[in-house]
């Protein structure tokens, strides 16, 4: 099946399960997306040898891709298609947020095992993945542009999505960027998507009929894309928090080549974590991964507000010229190792 | 392992057979390949959230991904990494010629099975693949700037590759612009890459030291990039022979809204065809896949040179109002059907 089919077919399924809201970018061939177009980047979609995109004048193009595999980044007993879906998009969004950049197109690489979509169960999983992946991709205004698709070795659902953006010429946020004596910030509250796993693994059946709509940061991770553009203005780095806060603040101290100390009692805490014991509480806030905050730095005289795009945004620690990461406490202060999420299920 | 980690992976694994020199994009973090860009179009590459990539002022960016499959886009037994690694990235650079786009930056994805590193045959053909896709992304200068790795499910390689490439803005070609009286022509020569394949699977030993530098339609097929670019000049309408001429064809006139009729004997052979019986030889020039070589289509007024950037460009037939490919040969006409490769090895 070629790149057109395949797509066609994605829209045939998506439309026969009442997803039809979501598929402009789908219908039509190149002319008709021209003519109506959802993004004004995409000037030609699916149907081509090449998607072709418009990025606005002055602006850089960004590029992130991600592979999604069942029984790593999704289980079709814990997840359902419309999660799983949400999900694989989400990181990749996500990482647009953290160059402060605007979506431009997705693109998704499916793979189905051989025989796959013979079983209407199957077919109906996959409905909702491609369902979830439309939802979000409209809601963000990032239209799917093409793809492929492939024969899966193995019995596993394996998706690569990409994600293109754009960000003001120069101006995107990087990892490199602290400096010693910034100020570290987050935004949102931490740990939740851990205690929301945590409660899947516990009761796995219960999530299946969740919604984007409801506040689940494990089945349905918001990515900042507005809060990233705005921390974009007075930023000097940012990462988003997928692996989690220990090791992604690592991530950022190493390719700043600066260290930091993060203050315990100022972590801020998702709403799941409110009835936690505090211990196991931190573990989840410094170490459970897929959050999908954004961690920045700022000079101390940036003028930084509460809430950014409605998300608050919180002051944790600063950045020291001492190339190691520590964690103040009430006691004193100790080494915060980096041992945060390996998205292994 | 994240993608820094992969791609400092890469890096050593390359390192480490002495592709080194085709290393320049994966030497250093952010910083020092903003110092020497080898690619002006790739502002920051591997090791932040997302890459940047500015096309020069005036182009539109095209964006194109391929999946390739261990046993049903190369073998281990037939193919070695070299050529499997070539193959990869040149069937998204052939999508970018077709668009007469320029290459811009090269994107990997992939899976390997788990535990797959630790045998010392896998990772020198490891080593080789990623030798291979190296070797030509620096010949077309088109940059590894990022990627993603993951554990596949299954025994078996798997790979997505993304290409992005940039085109002079609304002047790429797309396939839908062919019209009725417009001349179909065909650069280079057809059936080749159905050819070698024939040998491969009699002598499947054979070609396992085959190189770049030979002719090798198979084994290392070329993307007619700087073809693609002089033909945008006065095409209507291209695409690349990826799934053998006749159903490509059809793909042209599909979405062009047309018909065509292919004239027998006008259709340029493949010099591994020589040697072979007109029945046979035409079976490979017509449904044979993969010759990577560009199918387009002019007004009659234009002046289409008998050489392209090097490559002969031969005239094979003619579009038509009625919506159906015919042959012509010496005894009448009949019709084509969409007879090309499927990708299954």
């Amino acid at each position: 099946m070629d790149e057109l089919s395949f797509l066609k077919a994605l829209r045939a399924r998506a439309n026969s399960t009442g997803h039809a809201g979501n598929l402009m970018p789908l219908t039509g061939g190149p002319a008709r997306l021209s003519e109506r177009p959802t993004n004004g980047s995409v000037r030609l979609g699916i149907g081509d040898d090449c998607a072709v995109l418009r990025p606005p004048v002055g602006c850089d193009v960004v590029v992130t891709t991600d592979f999604s595999l069942e029984g790593r980044h999704f289980r079709r007993d814990w997840h359902s298609g419309t999660s799983a879906g949400h999900r694989c998009l989400a990181r990749g969004l996500s990482d647009l947020a953290a160059m402060g950049a605007r979506p431009m197109a997705a693109f998704l690489s499916l793979a189905l095992p051989a025989g796959y979509t013979k079983s209407s169960k199957n077919r109906a999983w996959l409905d909702d993945f491609l369902g979830g992946m439309l939802q979000l991709s409209m809601a963000v205004n990032a239209p799917l542009a093409g793809g492929d698709t492939s024969t899966a070795p193995g019995d596993k659902v394996f998706a690569d999505i990409v994600l293109t953006g754009y960000v003001k010429r120069g101006k995107e946020m990087r990892r490199s960027g602290a400096r010693p004596g910034n100020w570290i910030y987050i935004t949102g509250g931490l740990g939740g998507a851990a205690a929301e796993l945590q409660a899947l693994q516990a009761f796995p059946r219960r999530f299946l009929r969740a919604t984007a709509a409801e506040n689940h940061p494990h089945l349905f991770p918001i990515a900042r894309l507005k809060a990233g553009e705005r921390i974009r203005e007075f930023a000097t780095a940012a990462l988003d928090v997928s692996d989690g806060l220990s090791t992604d603040l690592h991530h950022l101290c190493e390719e700043s080549g600066v260290g930091a100390v993060v203050d315990e009692s100022s972590l801020p805490l998702h709403s799941l974590l409110d009835d936690m014991p505090w211990n196991e509480a931190l573990e989840k806030v410094l170490h459970g991964g897929e959050d999908y905050e954004l961690l920045f730095t700022t000079p101390t005289n940036a003028k930084v507000p509460r809430r950014v795009a409605g998300v608050p945004v919180t002051r944790i620690g600063e950045i020291t010229q001492e190339k190691a990461v520590f964690l103040r406490t009430s006691t004193g202060k100790r080494r915060l190792k980096a041992a945060g999420w390996e998205h292994v299920l």
